[in-house]
């Protein structure tokens, strides 16, 4: 296997042979996805980096890479500082570093089909005149990396209508009156949990995410064309798609594109690549958000009873596992890896476990306080006695994805005042968002302050945000709503919260070194009429049922309404998850749901 | 005195005669004022409206007068619709409105010293080339206005350092330190309270704000122009500015900035006029907010000590007038106006009120829904038995501006279960906001939802911001900071809340045509240093002391944190107020003050 000193020698060769003084590598592929394919990985293949976004730039004598603060450190300990310089974003960007570092009259290269075309006007514009920015046909990676995996050629299947709730032609149906009512011919899709979604569709080509690698263009008529590799197409998905939809290989969209000339068509400069409207000569664009994405966020009612019946299922897995922690955690010998895998084990018992909604993040101790933290054997840690213990989980299943995390004390000693001060005050914030009421039109960043308050109250803090949204057996993280401030300028956060719509509420407090505290439960935005509501107004629904560690409150931080919803939130728990267990299970679920002792 | 009509056939004469077919009448100064002199308010004698915020369009044939939302009754009972339409802003602007209805070739005028440079632009664009937008030299409205009031000949005064806190050569110092940090010149200052601030100087030249009308130009070496009516200035003034600060007449202000070709000049684009800009010929434009409006904003030490001793006088004067009111009111025979009287009385009894800070907001009943309501003869109403009363008032005083709400129930009977509960809602929301702490840089849209929570679980809602900032024995209403939702469009919003800033807490209900309840009291942004805090946090300190009706509150909605901070409210209310009361006042004040009776 060559290093990768060798993988950056062999790139610089191949762009000498390209005529390119320097080349962008993304961490993304021709959908903009977040989780991509194993032949899209070329940043990780190039230089080591795993973390889940980042890019690097290579010029013919130097080289840099460009993480987040969340991978300040990880990128220091995957990716050798003698070939890249490390770099932050967003304190600096990949065109704002070429416009200082490309050489004078040098031709930089980028694969138009990763990146949006707001970065090449960006790139181009730090550029210069004097340093062309220049579009490759084969990305000069692939040339290079020998072994680089096939595109994943998974089947795409039929995602049945009794998860789904709505059929393809209705939703396309949908799209052509959206199309109809701005004078669109087309419509061009592009990110993969739309095209899902629009044609009822799931597979296996990327992991975590149930997607299909697929383009598609749908008509004003509902029609529509679907660009898929032809192997991963049966007879089956064929009925599924029915006669108007048209299927063509993958490497034919590009074409078809060219085809629209003289057509008005809606595309969206946040999900379609910048080689997207390269193709679109003569073309009347009409730049609009993908109108799968608000559709897709706000879930039907099969969607939510699918949801709610996976959360059932989940959260007896989770609950199982906790209660197999607390016998086996006081042993000594458990590791980080081994809860994970024993956690999975429990939802692989369910025998309706798709896939894990993400990598699980199983963090003891100060493992905990990292925030994206990654168990892999290097950091993996025994859980010592009288330490905390976060674990952030969740599953695919065909009726709905999931995403939880508790975080749970490792005894036998009680657990210490502070532990137990900012758990508490996590859970206020929790509290709060969870009872929140909010008229129609609420955004997210409203609401963020709802879950942070009591830990400001202590002059504490966490640094990401409240909530994300959650698909329907897709992207454990989609939009486009958000709960979080306005200022970290991530979208979504102005998106106006929706009956339907399903989303995290997760604060958390971590103490660097010490340990980490995360709350998560998924929560459905429904209607909520109180008796003389002037207007609609709206709430959540906890759909995560789980024990939250009892252990860990304290009471006397508690007001009356927030012991009542913990209460409540527990006996639900206990009514709902605990029938499906039994014996011991059942009896530690009995007692970890149990009411709060208050003596007021 | 001539009708409305007349005036109207008057000016549309003179636009003849100026060869225009067209004008627009703003209701603002040269300095961009809310509120303005008696000779600037050309738009209340054109057409009668007298509300705080408006616009009207002459055309040949036609005119409309635009409003907002909040004068929709109010604009049709002061303006005759034979003579204007009706136009709603935000739904349509004077722009748009010119763009659709002047006629083709028209040409439309306007005066340049009454519009920001971004409306010029926008009517420009909304006319097209074919019906040019002409500045004017003369207001037309000011040829035809016979009696005209001629401009404030009010003396302008030096604000003493014992309570401006800093001189004015040292504020000089700093505006010059960061002109330099810019490479400039010189900064254009128009807005009239940088103008007050900086100078050290009062006036009474608008109603209500003690500001001076006057231009200033300060240069990077701390030197000034200032350009303000020789009638004002007295040698008393004239050493009070000292060598450094070169007096023009008001009128040598434009002249003066044609002087500054070859220049580098700051200008704040949102606070000075247009024809600011067209003066400034050859100058080298840096466009930046007036660097006055943060450091004013930021209280020093003897503003904050003055704007506390400030509070503690008005504290005790509103606390008679409450008194005097549950005497009086049970009568029957009290008025909206005789109530704002007597209450006015009390603070000029405290023989130093300067001024009212804004128009007492007297409403009984359903007249207290009404957000801005200004009581008139006409609508002059009598405080029934039973019935909510709402009195929003403030005084001007040499150590401070005050603004206070106080909702209170007029008896004997006792207030009915839903007016409680209101009011209750309320109180939390205002209570969760008073006890907020928060870390540097949060922005007021952040923490807004506190203070709304408590009525939208309830469904209910108010239609206005929570808090503005509050100058000091200057605007009741001040920059930058706000209070409210960010969806407004109002500016504010993202401006971080800084330690020294005033700032009003206001939650409200109005249920249209039955009452109208605020608990409106103005807080002091100061660090928070909670133990164990991770960073710098801030929290509020309460300013105005009055008490609130504890007969309103339905002690079975509080939480304990709650009750705590209403009865360590009102105990500090009895303690600093109550030695400034004797007799039945006091004991009085007594009742007010005790806690509330809780059984648990």
């Amino acid at each position: 296997m060559s290093t990768h000193a060798d993988r950056l020698t062999l790139l610089r060769a191949q762009l000498e042979r390209d005529k390119l003084d320097g080349f962008v590598i993304p961490l993304t592929d021709a959908h903009l996805s977040e989780y991509v394919g194993g032949d899209a990985k070329r940043l990780e293949w190039l230089t080591g980096f795993g973390g889940s976004a980042g890019s690097a730039v290579v010029l013919a004598d130097t080289a840099a890479i460009f993480v987040d603060g969340r991978y300040t450190l990880q990128v220091r300990e995957q990716v050798d500082g003698a070939l890249y310089a490390y770099e932050n974003v967003p304190a600096t960007s990949t065109s704002a570093w070429l416009g200082k570092h490309a050489p004078a009259g040098g031709r930089i290269g980028y694969d138009p089909w990763l990146h949006t075309r707001n970065w090449v006007e960006a790139a181009r514009k730090a550029l210069g005149e004097q340093r062309p920015l220049v579009p490759v046909n084969t990305n000069p990676v692939d040339k290079v990396w020998a072994d680089q995996p096939a595109a994943s050629a998974a089947p795409a299947v039929p995602h049945d209508l009794m998860f789904a709730g709505q059929t393809s032609a209705e939703k396309r149906a949908q799209l052509a009156d959206a199309l109809n009512a701005q004078n669109c011919d087309t419509v061009v899709l592009s990110a993969l949990d739309s095209i899902a979604w629009v044609f009822n569709i799931r597979g296996a080509d990327v992991e975590r995410t149930p997607v299909v690698l697929a383009f598609a263009l749908v008509h004003a008529d509902g029609s529509a064309d679907l660009f898929i590799a032809e192997d991963k197409v049966d007879d089956g998905l064929r009925a599924h798609l029915g006669d108007n939809v048209w299927l063509h290989p993958y490497e034919g969209f590009s074409t078809a594109l060219t085809a629209l000339a003289g057509k008005r068509v809606m595309v969206d400069p946040e999900r379609a690549v910048a080689a997207i409207f390269e193709a679109l000569i003569g073309v009347d664009v009409v730049e609009v958000r993908d109108p799968c994405v608000l559709p897709k966020a706000i879930k039907n009612a099969t969607e939510i009873n699918g949801t709610k019946t996976a959360h059932h299922r989940d959260g007896a897995a989770l609950s199982r596992f906790i209660c197999w922690l607390a016998s086996e955690a006081p042993k000594g010998t458990l590791t980080e890896l081994a809860a994970a895998d024993r956690l999975e084990g429990f939802r692989k018992a369910t025998n309706q476990l798709k896939d894990l909604s993400f990598d699980t993040i199983s963090g003891s101790g100060p493992n905990g306080a990292v925030v994206h933290y990654r168990v892999s054997p290097e950091t993996n840690r025994t859980l010592p006695a009288n330490s905390m213990f976060l674990v952030d989980s969740g599953g695919q299943y065909l009726d709905g994805t999931t995403d939880v995390t508790r975080t749970v004390w490792i005894g036998p000693d009680a657990p210490p005042a502070e532990e137990r001060d900012r758990f508490t005050r996590v859970l206020k914030g929790h509290i709060a968002l969870a009872r929140a009421v909010f008229p129609r039109g609420t955004r997210g960043s409203q609401l963020d302050v709802l879950a942070r308050q009591h830990l400001w109250a202590a002059g504490v803090d966490y640094a990401h945000g409240t909530g994300h949204g959650v698909g329907s057996y897709l992207g454990v993280h989609e939009g486009p709503q958000r709960i979080a401030t306005s200022s970290g300028g991530q979208p979504g956060t102005e998106e106006p919260l929706a009956a339907g719509m399903i989303v995290s509420n997760e604060p958390g407090y971590y103490k660097t070194g010490a340990y980490g505290i995360r709350i998560e439960n998924l929560v459905l935005v429904e209607e909520r009429t109180p008796i003389g509501a002037e207007g609609t107004y709206l709430g959540f629904d906890t759909l995560t049922l789980a024990p939250i560690d009892r252990t860990l409150v304290d009471t006397s931080l508690m007001g009356r309404d927030e012991l009542r919803w913990f209460d409540g939130y527990h006996a639900r728990v206990l009514a709902e998850i605990g029938p499906q267990l039994d014996g011991d299970a059942r009896a530690w679920l009995e007692a970890a749901c149990a009411p709060l002792d208050v003596h007021p």
